[in-house]
């Protein structure tokens, strides 16, 4: 790895050089004199810390518009389910790569995933230069032999991954929901998560059916029975929350939960209730930002992501002033970070270098009387024009290299997925 | 004016060319053997009717970002009219310029415009070769010295409208909304675009304030007092609709009313209710799609706007199946051409050429399992890559001419504007 010069950059307020040592972290802020190995001439382009996407199911970008606009119960059991039970291993592999490039091209440096074949999503992530948490979707329901099964499976995953050594690669263990894993499943994630010493990623309170199922199958609320399995710790991201009470924010903010709130996926799916934001601020909980799978998105733009979520809650919540362009910004970036356990999620001496650079001559910069509120209001991922991850250009002028071959490997993937499940007159 | 060929796009579900006349309107459809003036190549890109914007404020472009996450009332008073009331044309002329850029950049080939300055507006789009309804808008409230005044401003726009004599080009009249003009001026304007044969273009029972205002001083609703000044016809579009009621959706439809749905905005601006899809298509009204200015959205992109729109009714509405891809597609195109009197908005033999390609080869469109659910779910504005309007070449391949003057004029307009405003010591 050598070292990297960006040459003026609108960092806050102000233009300024970065530069990154040999190491990926930044070493030094301000009119610099010096040269470097590589140098970006940034000619007043923003520079924002790399957006983290704290919620994706990367490899279903293969199934990006195969179905759509179907009630939930019947998308999932005649188009979704059906594909997936022909899925492959290499088929993954090519679905996180497309993934990756998508949130490349947007501007993402980093995310929180959870499906099946998580080996392959992290040969996939390897190559494409990302930081990614990565679980095994283990889903038991109430049988015992399933445990097992996915008890071995959630083992292995992690051990691989501990056996890669990538810095930038971490395991996390990923109970589903608490409608599709036992109690006596979710205590051991818990615990084996403690061993383990990593992250948590779970589906919590997205429906309003899943909340009434729970109660009625287990006289508790879902955030309650993760609590009494121990599935509330400060490594744990919880995704979506749309139908969580005001104690509930509390708890989650007593027990350091970390929330990944996502709008499009919420909206689309018609889940009927906005995420309670502005309780989960008052309980201090760290609120994030997530795509969901490209299957009920269907992109992984964080940009688009950003207005949603600005935009779904002053809308339901009926507040013109909730969620302003700076907080749904530091939702994207820092709180992203900090969920992932990355570091501060911020553009600073000695932290890593996760710099995104966005087009300052675009239409959507123009005029530039607020850089925040151009960047969550106007701007799409189309405007980042260079993508630095841990010091390492993974996009310089909106150019990744490899692309093509990702994007014809990708789409002949989905082709032979779809034509495999037909012909098993499984479609 | 010279002939066009495009060469090898996916039009519908096959590949196929479209020669253009040198009238500017589609001659041939199918695999053509002879050549034009100009040829491009399709190379398989997906090939869709120029999209129709049916509610803008275009040169607000000038004010994107300038404010937002402010209460409606203050955000009016202390930002957006205190710059208004510094603006010239020549501001106007530079923001829609800016706007024309957006939109063309997005795919949008047509709109539908009402603010100030509208000669000046009428000629930025002249030289930005795009297609517009425009409409200078009517406030008089209850002054009859300020009705005498807007009455002469919109019959001296309608006539340089008509002495332009550009066939891209129509006028309207902009009665804004019946809490801004006397039913005086509603009955005047609709008398006056009935004898000048030309469209109404008003904002509708937008928030719930709007309608218990319109209810407690006239004893009626918005779309009852509307319809008792003749201002609900079939060349009228009206903007908004969030408020309406099942009846009055019905009342649109039988007075041929067309509705420009502004969900960007709606969400925005905390309106709290989403347009009543539902009803309105139960009552045959045409339902369109529009931006609204970019102010309070905060950009042009249509492509986002389908999304929220299909999106904001399922959320609202609780139905995972409600405004599907195909026609919400048909919403931006279609029903935003029958909408502005610009024909069918569709790409057959004897239509105006207004045509837009789309990269077939980005992420948005990889895989390409269903090309309407990609188009709204997944592209943005940036996939488009070649624009043609009336046969005219408006951008090719991304590049449209003149881009960075118009982005540098309206960059300086904007900061003037802003500093004029400061130093009458009004912002």
């Amino acid at each position: 790895m050598k070292d990297l010069l960006i040459k003026d950059v609108l960092l806050n307020n102000s233009r300024t050089d970065i530069y990154i040592d040999d190491t990926g972290r930044i070493a030094e802020i301000g009119h610099l004199k010096g040269d470097a190995a590589t140098v970006i001439e940034g000619r007043g382009d923003i520079a924002v810390p790399g957006l983290v996407n704290t919620h994706t199911h990367a490899a279903m970008s293969l199934m990006r518009g195969y179905a759509d606009d179907m009630p939930l119960q019947e998308w999932l059991t005649t188009k979704i389910w059906p594909l997936e039970a022909h899925l492959t291993g290499e088929d993954v592999y090519h679905g996180t790569r497309l993934a990756c490039l998508e949130m490349i091209r947007s501007g993402t440096i980093a995310f929180n995933d959870m499906y099946f074949f998580m080996e392959e999503a992290a040969r996939a992530i390897d190559g494409m230069g990302m930081k990614a948490v990565l679980a095994y979707g283990f889903i038991n329901l109430s049988d015992p032999d399933k445990q097992e099964e996915e008890i071995k499976k959630t083992e292995e995953f992690c051990q691989a991954v501990k056996a890669m050594n990538n810095p930038r690669i971490a395991a996390a263990v990923g109970p589903h929901a608490v409608y599709t894993v036992s109690q006596e499943g979710l205590q051991w994630l818990a615990g084996y998560a403690r061993e383990e010493n990593i992250g948590i990623h779970v589906h919590l309170s997205e429906t309003e059916k899943e909340v009434a199922d729970c109660r009625s199958q287990t006289g508790r609320r879902p955030p309650e029975l993760l609590d009494l399995c121990g599935c509330l710790t400060p490594r744990t991201v919880a995704a979506h929350c749309c139908w969580l009470d005001r104690s509930e924010c509390a708890l989650l903010g007593a027990r350091g939960v970390h929330v990944s709130h996502n709008p499009v996926s919420n909206m689309k799916l018609a889940v009927n209730r906005a995420m309670p934001y502005h309780w989960l601020k008052e309980g201090g909980v760290n609120v994030s930002l997530g795509t969901d799978g490209c299957a009920s998105n269907n992109n992984l733009d964080l940009f688009e992501e950003m207005k949603f979520a600005a935009l779904l809650q002053k809308f339901f919540w009926n507040s013109q002033t909730l969620l302003t362009a700076p907080e749904v910004l530091g939702m994207a970036t820092t709180a992203g970070a900090r969920a992932l356990s990355l570091g501060a999620g911020e553009i600073a001496v000695g932290a890593p270098a996760d710099i995104v650079l966005i087009d300052r001559a675009a239409p959507c910069n123009t005029p530039l009387h607020n850089r925040e509120s151009n960047l969550v209001y106007a701007c799409h991922g189309d405007a980042v024009k260079t993508v630095v991850c841990n010091g390492k250009v993974l996009m310089l002028e909106r150019t990744v290299p490899g692309e093509e071959k990702i994007l014809a490997e990708a789409a002949r993937a989905a082709e032979d997925l779809v034509r495999r499940a037909e012909d098993a007159g499984d479609l």
